[in-house]
């Protein structure tokens, strides 16, 4: 019994958050459900709905369901502030690292791996200091869902160093941060996108550094690049896309309305190889 | 004869402009070709080479013929810097606009028409004077492709009006100065990449201003996001795009080593398009 594990949902009364339920019907996981109005979906034994009279009352019976054992937190059709407002409140002591981020997975057929993306989500124009814990969140997601040394790409817009493109000062200065630091990656920029991704690219340019199309985590200098990046590839690419915030006691999946039931899976799967 | 077009090409001793050259073979197009060493290839009659000592030489000669008519500049095999310093001299007097920027074309299959996108490879980190004169740099090459009234899409992360994001802050403050102009073209941000290019997002998202799905010409809030969209939709989505700087006398041409000969002649019509 101590060993399952269980999911709490905040606004849980939607169709699309029981087709996701449904898709998980596993006897190790368990479901915490907090919704206005309880929906008529016939859920399976280990689902428990619970109805708040509010949005922000389901939001604060799912993160105490937290303090209570559950081990991640699902965002359903509350607004991504309503939740973080509440997890942030001291009292809980859920929030874990100096910095909370968002990290994305990736998956493209072009692609033989998953990547993860960050923080295309949370932190608007990060200082290089944000950005380190920022890079440290995302090397313990890749760790933890079994990257021993990820590689860590500092994404600009090329990869020459050049003084007057802020996002290559930042890598460039964030590389040299990392030379000496004993830490299970290998965390390098400034970098292009295509030299990052295409083994075939980094040849024809004929590029020399420690990441050569074989990037397992893409930095992006604000979130503004990461916000294209992430819609291009999963509007004209193909990608599957899963997303969560990390610096928590316990991982937050935040899927948004539009998202397929393929990605808010994806999400929720990846949240659960990140515990 | 008055009429022929005159393209003019600095460095020009490779196999691969031959190709291009060659896929161009139209009586009313002319050719002049600048290189470092005579290639052996035999091009047709409206064709010459003339060699140079070297890539700055090329360079020179291609922007004096320039002077001497040519009515477009192809960038070969040399370096972007070397021909962007030689065309900014004063004595030529082909800068003709405050500020010169770049203006792709992508070409999406999932689109039905094209779209342009500025500034991914020129103006770096631009205030929201020079953004202005990007976007009426683009506007003016989306006239002059048969695009009447172009929508104009200032990227950011979302819709929303974020005081603490630049872009956002940045985009609000062009759409309200844009407000009151008259000019052929609506501008219009914040507005994220999928409303931009998706209806079926924008009517998802229940967005109800002027762009809804049908952009003709992204604005990106800095080069890293224009480099890193460019890139995942080459890379990843099978665009075919092309690239011209916008602002001087004739258009310059700019590709790289490594794009496909596709993606040069494309470039290359997008250029004679504006002329």
């Amino acid at each position: 019994m101590s060993n399952k594990i269980r999911i709490s949902i905040a606004g849980a009364n939607d169709f699309k958050i029981f087709e996701l339920v449904d898709s998980f019907h596993d006897d190790n996981i368990s479901f915490d459900l907090f919704g206005v109005d309880k929906p008529e979906y016939h859920f399976w034994s280990n689902v428990s709905y619970i109805e708040a009279d509010s949005d922000e009352e389901a939001v604060r019976l799912a993160v105490n369901d937290v303090l209570n054992g559950a081990n991640v937190i699902f965002k359903g059709l509350v607004q991504t502030h309503t939740i973080l407002k509440e997890v942030l409140k001291k009292e809980y002591g859920l929030v874990q690292k100096k910095l909370l981020s968002h990290v994305s997975i990736i998956e493209i057929s072009a692609l033989n791996r998953p990547v993860l993306l960050t923080d295309a989500a949370m932190n608007i124009d990060p200082d290089i200091d944000q950005e380190r814990l920022i890079i440290e969140n995302a090397i313990d997601v890749a760790h933890s869902i079994g990257i021993k040394s990820p590689k860590v790409s500092l994404l600009s817009s090329a990869e020459n160093f050049n003084p007057k493109m802020p996002s290559s000062v930042k890598a460039k200065d964030l590389t040299e941060y990392y030379q000496d630091k004993k830490i299970d990656a290998i965390v390098y920029g400034p970098l292009s996108l295509d030299i990052s991704l295409s083994k075939e690219i980094a040849e024809e340019k004929k590029f020399t550094g420690p990441i050569q199309g074989d990037a397992d985590v893409l930095v992006v200098p604000n979130i503004d690049v990461g916000n294209v990046l992430y819609k291009s590839l999963t509007m004209f690419a193909n990608a599957k896309v899963g997303g969560i915030i990390v610096g928590t006691k316990v991982p937050i999946v935040l899927t948004s309305r539009g998202d397929s039931l393929e990605n808010k899976i994806l999400s929720l799967k990846f949240a659960l190889k990140t515990i």
